[in-house]
């Protein structure tokens, strides 16, 4: 393995191909392939997802990729910002489509033109639907595994309310599903309120997730957007209010991408290859078998271990590949699996198993009675990642008063006017861009670049 | 409803739009966005094969969607046998693309170009893969649900093996997955295997799934294709054998799409509605509180009851809407709901439940120390539904001895010398095409039309 510390690049590219993540030697540069290892751990986290959005009473729903430009055109904003990012299907078989049809780049625009027919009265609000799809962007830019690709696995969350004020209560809805999925993945992440310049194509405001990661840039890897009324006006989304008048609905979204994948293996892997949150482990338990005398005994037992905590819901397997101990170790630490069991004739003869964490160097001697227990070692590793990506957290977004440490290699919180000069001009001196205001961080002082009243804002080189 | 033996068009439409499983008002033709409980109902599907397929030793992966003219063109019957079909993006934003991209009809030029990166020696092989995605058609013909659309939710496994005689053993292998499947979803199917003519773009020979459907046409619900070593001269997919040579694969894949719930909604359902078989059953068991006195005690029961039927792993829901009893089970019986549970005073002050099950008319008492017996009432309504459903495919598909009865509406079977010319005058009198030989039935006998030896084979109109 790469030195993660000396070369953060290299090490994440050399993880992703040897734990069998994403194969990236498809024809098409930017379009990768999703290994089984690499899907499974996606999936997982679509599942958790899936879990969190109907519990907040959003529905999956699945809708055509395409879009016709004549649906995108009808928000001005909206496809003036995707334009040159759009892959556009202008042909089928050998005859040309009368309307160009667009791969979706985000649904909005497939969504609303549907929107209409579903929301009549005020009792059809709150309407609230997600999806998992491909989305598509034409990238320009260098591409990166799970970071920067043109098909994208996304989640995207889309509701409508009977107003502004209904709407703002989704907004602290979608952070709720961000706690919990975060502290599933043991991820921190500052909640910063994307400039003017800087929000999504049509929205009112944009509130992102920006998280540290290797590497000295941030990773978005969320947004929820308040659109208000901009997109029901222009698709024509209105309802019977309770006193019988037109309203148009207020909308928000919620979007999120693997790029959750990209935070987990970027924060939490080490010199070895990945760690997994338990949750997100295809392999929560791996069982070894030590190869020796009385193999048969010790095969037999590594069953009976397999099959129990099967029974209580562990994803587990048992290696019986033909290497040695230290290799299969190595091989299912390099994979981020949370515990590995070892047997052999001392622990069939003693009815213990002994444990050894992804995170500590301790092994563990158990007995076959605390087996159940399993849960509680899966939540202890969760624990150190989650204690090791708070401290990393902390340690690579700092707080600075003197623009004169605007180069730290880090995100960089100051206070900050607001205005486009004063982040150009740290754009200029340090390649960070504005992330924006930090949200639900009240504190205020002068502006680091102009001493004018500022609020405290988020900086960094992002990915 | 419609009346489904009248018109099973109209109540096919009727029912996919008032169950709320797809609604083909979306603006691009034949394109349709899956609504949340048909696409529950199809993901339960695509579990049950991801389940089935990785017991198998198939390992899911996920390719781009997009496949370059070059790729596609490795293979030239392949790429013909699709050019007239094929969505082709030939633009990026604004600019035009140096090589025209296809959205995959179907992914073998995709994954073939990295089977070569993949497969070096025999001890990779066998090589199994399989995806759930979207393919796309530019149809030209009628859409219809689930039947005929131009974004279609496909399955596709596609393996590399040593030899044919390895690769034939996988065929096999699939049969047994599409028999596991069967028996879940409660339907019988032929196996055809296609003429020359109509077999896959590539194949050595394809076995297709053919089911009669109401409205007097079959379904093609599936496909297994051995291709031999065709894909992999082509392709360049090769392996060192265990004595040093180089050698060509050979390939089989296994296609099957939304049509498995087309079969499901039309094969099974009545004039109340859909009718589930339990493993796709969004709601397996929905429970009505009956409206009276002591409601709240009667909630309390019913709450009571869905906590011990979640904890065996049934998914079930009470019904609290405010409409009548009367109203809510003909809402349930229409979603297909195998079971009801109703729940009134006498039911809590005798603490028994009172089933009613979608396929039968009777209720049945039982206490509650009984309801962990749930699921043999659950496989009553399977059995019910795939007796039905057996009686449907043996009135549906008849063997006919004399060309004078090859007009009726049904599937037929008849023996037929496998030339073009005899099906072609099936087809000039009948409008029924030959669906092929029929695997696994070897009684022979002189072709219905010229009289030369010949064997069972299955026409039909189709959809």
């Amino acid at each position: 393995m790469e030195n993660k510390k000396t070369d953060f690049s290299e090490w994440y590219n050399e993880i992703i191909d040897i734990a069998g993540l994403s194969d990236k030697r498809y024809l098409i540069k930017g379009m990768n392939v999703w290994l089984p290892y690499g899907l499974k751990i996606m999936q997982s986290i679509d599942s958790l997802l899936r879990d969190y959005s109907e519990d907040g009473g959003i529905n999956e729903v699945s809708f055509p990729v395409l879009i016709s430009r004549e649906q995108l055109e009808v928000e001005f904003e909206h496809v003036k910002g995707f334009e040159n990012e759009i892959y556009w299907v202008t042909r089928g078989g050998t005859t040309p489509l009368d309307i160009d049809l667009a791969l979706r780049p985000t649904s909005e625009a497939a969504m609303y033109t549907m929107f209409p027919l579903w929301i009549r009265s005020h009792t059809d609000l709150p309407f609230r639907i997600f999806q998992i799809v491909s989305v598509y962007r034409y990238e320009t830019k260098h591409t990166r595994s799970f970071i920067r690709v043109r098909e994208i696995h996304f989640y995207e969350a889309h509701t409508a309310h009977k107003d502004f004020e209904d709407a703002e209560l989704q907004m602290e809805n979608y952070l709720k599903i961000m706690d919990k999925l975060s502290e599933d993945l043991c991820i921190s992440f500052s909640m910063d309120i994307r400039p003017e310049w800087d929000k999504f194509p049509g929205a009112m405001y944009s509130v992102a997730f920006d998280t540290p990661m290797p590497g000295s840039r941030s990773l978005q890897i969320g947004t929820i957007h308040e659109y208000g009324e901009n997109f029901a006006r222009n698709y024509g989304i209105r309802y019977l209010d309770d006193e019988g008048n037109m309203k148009f609905v207020s909308q928000t979204t919620f979007g999120l991408s693997e790029r959750l994948l990209a935070a987990v293996i970027g924060i939490h892997g080490d010199d070895k290859g990945l760690i997994l949150p338990y949750k997100l482990a295809p392999v929560q338990v791996i069982i070894v078998p030590i190869q020796g005398d009385e193999y048969d005994k010790i095969l037999e037992y590594s069953t009976k271990i397999q099959d129990i905590l099967k029974s209580i819901g562990v994803r587990c397997r048992i290696d019986e590949r033909d290497y040695t101990p230290g290799y299969k170790y190595n091989d299912w630490e390099m994979k981020g699996v949370p515990l590995r069991i070892e047997i052999g004739r001392r622990e069939v003869e003693d009815n213990t198993v002994t444990i050894s964490m992804r995170t500590r160097k301790k092994k563990i001697k158990i007995s076959l009675d605390e087996l159940n227990n399993i849960y509680s070692y899966l939540r202890d590793v969760n624990q150190d990642i989650k204690k090791h990506a708070s401290e990393f957290y902390n340690d690579n977004r700092v707080f600075i008063d003197n623009i004169e440490n605007i180069n730290e290699e880090k995100m960089v919180t100051a206070y900050w006017c607001g205005n486009k000069e004063c982040s150009d001009r740290i754009e200029a001196l340090s390649e960070k861009t504005a992330l924006g205001i930090v949200r639900n961080d009240n504190e205020a002082g002068p502006c680091i670049v102009c001493g004018k009243p500022g609020k405290v804002s988020a900086f960094s080189r992002t990915y």
